[in-house]
């Protein structure tokens, strides 16, 4: 279990690349993500895999080439596809046990650290294994090959179904099971990557209508967290409770965009498709399960009447540790506001500490039939939102005035939505052509050095026309 | 446009590998299916691209490699993974423009006929190109990346609603959308990999009741074409019904496992997901669009008063040859019947020409919103039911006694279902531990060669206990 907190966590800690000791990184010694890039190195063109620490990435195959972790296995590949090609005589960074993790935790906060001279001291090395955080051209999302979402704020699905079923907002499988689906792995696309509007069939005006076909007209975003698995299982074993979070290697930010219109004329029977496939994007660090264990809280307490969960998603661990104070904020600048240099606005500030499912529950969940996940699979978390207005994680609930938790619940028509006012005079119900969605997440407690994931942006472009 | 009926088609045609000439196999000269397999090749377990022919399997990468396609572009690769690991200086056949696709079968064509000596005259390469199909230890199921399964069968979509909705079984959009769900790409198997029962939650006694959990009590396949995607799309930019086709490689079969009691409480609402995901089984052999060309048939004529296709799903020659005559068989054996040396019984025989969207429009739609599809991803058609008792493509269906294509529409109660009675005395609702499903399809046609897909098998193993 990932939740002991050990000397790698000392917020004195400094490290002697200078830029990890800014109070206002997010990448200082005590956070070491892992991310994916392409860039040029040396004299070629090559994607690797590396560490984040300040405004440096450490390249794990020239460190473990140079030998700098003798502790660790001899087989261990620092490349990003060993383990995906079919090559089982080297295995990826993503498929470590947990023992084997925290040895490379511990390592990489040696080395990086000012007490050690094995690196510090060696700047030929130095020049070899690190290099400019700006020289990657590109990150890639941290996905290999399959991408699910779930649905686990219970404020999120409680809102959303209101909406659409203001008699009976929560499903009767909502309490029981972490409901949730597949998405496209391939659109998954890492922050900073431009998102074309998509078009597509809307819901008809009136019921029983045609549709229309055109740009979509109520495009949202959704605040989420990714997971990122480790290593995998087996076709036909399921994943313990007990056991998940040993498979999970970290987490990123996540923004599930989301074409409102084509998703309530699609989504019966299956599930939305369209209406989500267009563009995922990530920020492209994976923040370790080691490097959030300061961070980890109870899981959320179920309100009295609630079920308590079925004996396979049940574990005391992890309805003691289970949840993640992880603090977020979703931010909006419209091209206006950038031509004008003013700041994006804040929309929504929450934490991922109030889901209704915790990261095991979900990953036990998607195994429990025999499901094989993958290393390198990622999960949505859903959208994260709260029990109060600031919180709500997505526009179709921001800009929505019901409140299906206050007594009595005051509910309005789904289609009444007060607009955002943005600082230029500007108004939002859904997002318009050239606003760009900041999402940002990062973690505090008193006595910790904070740690942040970097950022997960996208501008929106015009639709194809 | 793959519709061209060419020299490749002549059923005159004969190969000098022997067993091609049976005539009786699913594999002769006029086919030539792509496949993916592991196998020992010289003295090296290797894993290939291949077509296969009568018993033997032509290995791509050696034939390119000896210089045997002097036509074809020389940066063409005939590795699996070439177009997939970032090295883009070669690609991958699966890639290749429509006219490169012709131009290589044309060119196996001449290499395997009888009538051309550049393979034929040489016994040290054809050692070296040419393995017993047997030699396969593993074969790769078509699929790299994302797979997605379509709801394509208009009978199948009539009769399943029926079950769960009597008084409105088709939902508005079914007419206007060719709706489709993602599905888990991880747990797509190759054809003979035994499949265990999956376990989970299974819906409620009664309404409002605790969900069950345990193995899966209405276990049932779904009969379904995999359509398996050639060149892919930049991300936002749509292929156009015109150019759909161009984008498919070719197609095989596919068991949609379906676990009924899981699906009917988990899916709303965000669709199946672990009714689905615990394994994906098809057939290995990709048969290509270019081979399917004489058995291409109008797209099916809709009833008066369905609406016309939206104009991004509408094209005039998709509408005169986007059907496919393929004929569709599914076999059950029981472990008794096995053990009794009996023959497999046959569930069902229907025809993929009666589907109501055709794969152009199920590629096109995919990609309307700009969502990017990959060489190797994977369609499912949805389950392939006609308008017939007979050629319904799922226990759901075959067990039930309801007929909503009668005139008025008999419908029963859906948890009334008749078994299938088997020739040991045993009787089936859905699918026992121990029984095997077999699926096979072929296309014939008078005046052509008959070609055919090889199997889609699957053993069911009893749930983990």
């Amino acid at each position: 279990m990932p939740y002991e907190i050990d000397e790698t966590h000392d917020p004195k800690l400094e490290s002697w690349v200078e830029s990890a000791n800014d109070p206002a990184t997010d990448f200082p010694i005590q956070n070491l993500p892992l991310c994916d890039f392409t860039g040029t190195i040396g004299d070629q063109q090559d994607r690797k895999l590396a560490v984040r620490i300040g405004e440096k990435l450490f390249l794990l195959d020239k460190a473990l080439e140079a030998g700098l972790f003798p502790s660790l296995p001899s087989d261990l590949d620092g490349t990003f596809w060993a383990g995906f090609t079919g090559n089982r005589d080297v295995y990826s960074i993503y498929e470590l046990e947990s023992g084997v993790r925290k040895e490379l935790r511990r390592r990489l906060s040696e080395l990086l650290g000012t007490t050690c001279d094995d690196l510090r001291g060696n700047p030929e090395l130095i020049d070899r294994v690190l290099i400019d955080a700006a020289a990657a051209d590109f990150y890639w999302p941290p996905s290999a090959f399959d991408y699910t979402d779930f649905y686990a704020s219970v404020y999120h699905a409680t809102n959303v179904g209101s909406m659409f079923r203001p008699d009976n907002p929560l499903l009767p499988n909502y309490k029981w099971i972490p409901v949730g689906y597949h998405g496209r792995a391939s659109s998954v696309v890492p922050s900073g990557t431009p998102v074309r509007r998509p078009t597509g069939q809307l819901s008809p005006a009136e019921e029983g209508g045609a549709p229309g076909f055109g740009p979509c007209k109520m495009l949202d975003y959704e605040l989420e967290l990714g997971v990122v698995v480790g290593r995998g299982n087996e076709l036909g074993q399921p994943i313990p409770i007990g056991e998940a979070e040993d498979h999970i290697l970290g987490m990123c930010l996540l923004n599930d965009w989301s074409a409102r219109d084509m998703q309530k004329w699609e989504y019966v029977p299956l599930g939305p498709f369209l209406a989500k496939n267009f563009a995922t994007t990530v920020s492209p660090y994976i923040v370790t399960m080691e490097a959030l264990a300061p961070f980890r809280s109870p899981a959320m307490v179920r309100p009295d009447g609630d079920p308590k969960p079925l004996p396979h998603l049940f574990d005391e661990r992890d309805q003691a540790h289970g949840g993640i104070d992880i603090t977020l904020e979703v931010f909006l600048a419209s091209k206006q506001m950038r031509d004008k240099k003013m700041d994006p606005i804040r929309l929504s500030k929450g934490t991922f500490k109030d889901m209704y499912w915790t990261i095991a529950q979900m990953l036990t969940h998607h195994s429990s039939n025999g499901c094989n996940m993958q290393p390198g699979d990622l999960l949505g978390s859903g959208t994260i939102s709260g029990p109060t207005r600031e919180a709500r994680g997505c526009l179709l609930e921001l800009t929505w005035d019901g409140d299906p938790f206050a007594n009595p619940p005051k509910l309005v028509p789904g289609t009444e939505r007060t607009p955002i006012k943005l600082p230029t005079g500007e108004e939002r119900k859904f997002i318009a052509d050239g606003d760009e969605v900041i999402i940002r997440g990062y973690c505090e407690r008193e006595g910790f050095r904070r740690i942040g994931f970097g950022e997960c942006r996208g501008i929106i472009e015009p639709a194809i026309g």
